[in-house]
């Protein structure tokens, strides 16, 4: 089979794509997905990704921990956000969380509706990641969150740094691919500095969660990748 | 005034901007827009750009050229579509050309709905449009067709030739033309075997237009912005 991967730079380009066939990784650097990846890692029994703040409500009094977060902060009445930090061993092994972000939990709904399966990709596990996606017979589209539908830095670089790991096995690129791997390839001796020319960057510094940026851009952490089944997130087996 | 400079990927992503102060340079590198400014600079009156092949029809027997292009190939019947060659200054001089094309012209039409004034780009005339662009008091947004709604390397790079040129006199980027940027200034030493890694390319060379692909990347050949007036595209003056 011929095989393709393809870069989808925001969610707002989703519908340009036929991901029937494909396997979709959804990309939300800082933060979602890198807590997601953490999360399960560190033993959470799943992760349920919901688009409303008030969707997280439905939840409470059930036992689950219930995480939200928009513009960058936590919620008044939540547990917590998602700063990789409150994904620690000891907070959530065994539970399970009730998340929504600004825009990872938006891409993830609207790649779950029709593609073939869809995966959690962060710096945390790149290889793993990498290795699974490489054994699978499929299409690859790797599909960045952004910010409020635009372009990001970070996400972009995640993205380019899949491709960079998987292009000998793949035959077809888009030109998105191309451009993030080059990007990728620009950065990544100090993703750290590249990525303080972000705006995104401007606006977390802001936020005071420096500690946050630097984790997400750890290499290999994890060795979870964290797979939506029905509503849920959970271990990949 | 604090100035920002943008990098629109795709139309499909136009609606994302607030555009109502700043210029909207629009970008369709193979080969609207570098017709366009050919066109223009070989004393063409005004190419006028419409958005279906049909439309064109509504312009013939009153003396215009008409151009129409789907797919890269020239619509039966026309006198020319968008190849370079077919705007010289013994075909196109006091004329005045309706032109469909794939991207640029849908591009063109979201922009003017909107804008405060609407300019066209390409290596042709790169240097005098940042002339320019550096001496307004406004905001510049860089509007890439791409293809079918998708990102496109050569449109995105000569959106990073602009930047590159503009940033010393503007105070805000966003993450689109940090990456516009870099991909410009490592593909610039040779353009051409850059865009050879596009998607676009291989299409364009099944088209067998690679001398058109080659002009479109000379750099400075004209001295000509066109501006959209109403819906005419004229010599800025």
């Amino acid at each position: 089979m011929q095989r393709k991967i393809e870069v989808c730079l925001t969610p707002a380009l989703l519908d340009l794509y036929a991901i029937e066939e494909s396997i979709v990784v959804v990309i939300d650097i800082l933060r979602a997905t890198s807590s997601m990846v953490y999360g399960i890692d560190n033993g959470a029994e799943a992760i349920i990704p919901v688009a409303q703040v008030d969707d997280c409500l439905n939840f409470s009094g059930m036992g689950y921990l219930l995480a939200a977060e928009r513009n960058g902060e936590v919620v008044e009445g939540y547990d917590f956000g998602n700063s990789p930090f409150s994904y620690t061993k000891e907070k959530v092994a065994g539970k399970t969380i009730v998340l929504t972000t600004t825009n990872g939990t938006k891409a993830l709904h609207l790649a779950s509706a029709r593609a073939f399966k869809v995966v959690i990709g962060s710096f945390l596990n790149l290889e793993v990641l990498c290795t699974w996606l490489k054994a699978q017979d499929k299409n690859v589209l790797l599909l960045c969150a952004g910010w409020k539908d635009q372009f990001n830095l970070e996400d972009t670089l995640f993205a380019g740094a899949v491709v960079h790991q998987l292009k000998a096995n793949f035959d077809h690129f888009d030109d998105s691919s191309v451009a993030a791997e080059d990007l990728y390839v620009l950065a990544k001796e100090d993703l750290r500095q590249y990525i303080a020319k972000s705006s995104h960057s401007h606006r977390l510094a802001a936020l005071n969660i420096e500690e946050d940026v630097k984790f997400c851009l750890q290499l290999n952490l994890c060795k979870s990748i964290p797979v939506l089944e029905g509503e849920r997130l959970v271990l990949l087996k």
